[in-house]
């Protein structure tokens, strides 16, 4: 298949290039590299399946040739906002990929019949009322709270995606992605997991937030893509949460990276927890996933965090092993 | 104040190009016309403090000359499947209202540091599991139901708008409709008032759909027009809600229109509740309305719907009185 993905350069994105084009497809990547990196996908620079245009979602594409299916990856995705890459720094750049995005992939796709699958997010529940989440929970989002850029952005999309579904009868899928981690990260997009990695690796202590008892479910990249790929291919067109179901608490999930290193890194606790809207707790209710895709998480916490912490350390002048 | 007004042509947009001509205010009105009728705005032709320009909000427009306020107004508002002017015969329509146009309304703004107003929706709650609704609700809304393509549209523009005044310090407002009636609302539109006034004066028995114990709040339309014009003279920056708090079984508002009319109509009762996703129950918490506006709605409902009633008289061959 020939297949534009946006957010090629991404986190998600470049492992989502190197499925495809390890099951033989043909890939145009989109990328304006705002927070994909190009070192992501430098690897790819003489595959002559890979084919990568700087481009903005935002702004109306038109692709040249036959497309069979389009995915979209492309947006700032970390709510850190002390981060560059965070979403709450490049508020009108993540809303306007998630609608107008949506709107112009959409629009590719339609032009050509082909598939289309949308990057939607466990951030469309909000800070939710319900564990673990199902795919028919609504969510429990504030419209107008700083985090809405992403996940009314995101829930504006997965309402475009159905209509074009039930309205031009496009074939659309939607993936709602919870937490995943893996390499090629980046070090400073404020998230937990290359926060922590990162202080263990600089010889500081790991910092948590608020009393630590809040859960996180973490999925291996590896994982995450392989339920993509699965729904690419499936005949689904309602949302499937992909994440893994296994909680951690923010506390443990410290302590199982300290553990890593010899000798293992202190934990400080700060009280106060940080960013406005963070959620205490989500977990994936991936019942349709099993159902519907045959798929389940396979990569245990410790082997994902391993190959994690072995990227990170070719990024981070070695201090410590 | 020069002040641009979309949706210049519908229910509510022409009612507010009335009261703004009356103040003194010059209007550029933008209506593709797709839900507006040309004969709400006919009796502005001759006006020379109104231009009006058929303009489809979802494509970019400059306008030229300085603008002091720009109003967004412009969307598909009836939620009734059946109606050729409801959203869910309009989806991408709506979508596109919501997002697209926001985006670039929000964009005439910033190019000439007007200040904006949004008019947002009670649908933003959905099907409310708090009663009444304060602003600082956060809603129970389906993202994929087939009513998301109105109220996602609607709350992803609430999410740009407050975007646009934390991030590019634009002056905006945010307006949240509740149900308002009154003339210039289309009989045709699928909604109970002109359905059930259209039912009278042909004739027909009034079709009660559900059990009827469902509840409306109805606002008379001079009253949701002073609180818009109130707003846009105010220093708010956080949605308000403006609308009647006074609740009404469905079957007493049925009663009530019925008794207007010699002899009065029958009513019949169809169990089965129409449009998927229709509210049992909603009734705004104007507190905020009365507090930082001094506004409350001033129109009796009997007195509303009198005026109402002869609007429609005029659209109707005079079968009954």
């Amino acid at each position: 298949m020939r297949i534009v993905l946006s957010g090629a350069a991404g986190f998600i994105g470049s492992h989502l290039c190197d499925r495809l084009l390890a099951e033989g497809h043909d890939i145009v990547g989109l990328d304006n590299f705002i927070t994909g990196s190009k070192e992501n996908i430098a690897h790819l620079a003489a595959n002559p399946h890979f084919r990568l245009i700087e481009h903005d979602v935002s702004k109306t594409i038109e692709v040249s040739g036959k497309v069979d299916a389009v995915m979209h990856f492309a947006s700032p995705a970390s709510p850190n906002p002390d981060s560059p890459y965070g979403y709450p720094q490049l508020p009108i750049q993540t809303l306007k990929a998630g609608a107008l995005g949506t709107h112009n992939l959409l629009g590719v796709a339609k032009a050509s019949g082909a598939r289309f699958l949308l990057a939607s997010t466990s951030e469309i529940y909000g800070d939710p009322l319900e564990h673990p989440q199902k795919e028919t929970y609504w969510g429990h989002v504030d419209p107008v709270g700083p985090r809405s850029v992403y996940d009314e952005a995101k829930r504006f999309a997965e309402a475009m995606t159905m209509a074009y579904y039930r309205y031009h009868n496009l074939d659309t899928k939607i993936i709602r992605i919870f937490n995943t981690y893996g390499p090629r990260m980046r070090l400073d997009d404020g998230r937990v997991v290359p926060n922590f990695i990162g202080q263990a690796l600089r010889g500081e202590p790991l910092t948590v937030y608020g009393d630590g008892s809040q859960t996180r479910s973490f999925c291996y990249v590896d994982d995450l893509v392989d339920g993509i790929y699965r729904l690419l291919f499936s005949n689904e067109h309602d949302p499937v949460n992909i994440g893994n179901p296994a909680e951690i608490s923010i506390r443990e999930f410290a302590e199982r990276i300290s553990a890593m290193f010899q000798p293992p890194s202190p934990i400080t606790v700060h009280i106060e927890r940080r960013g406005s809207g963070d959620p205490q707790r989500r977990q994936p209710d991936i019942t349709r996933a099993q159902t519907v895709l045959g798929w389940s998480p396979k990569v245990p916490l410790d082997e994902g965090l391993a190959r994690t912490v072995r990227y990170f350390q070719t990024k981070i002048p070695k201090q410590r092993s």
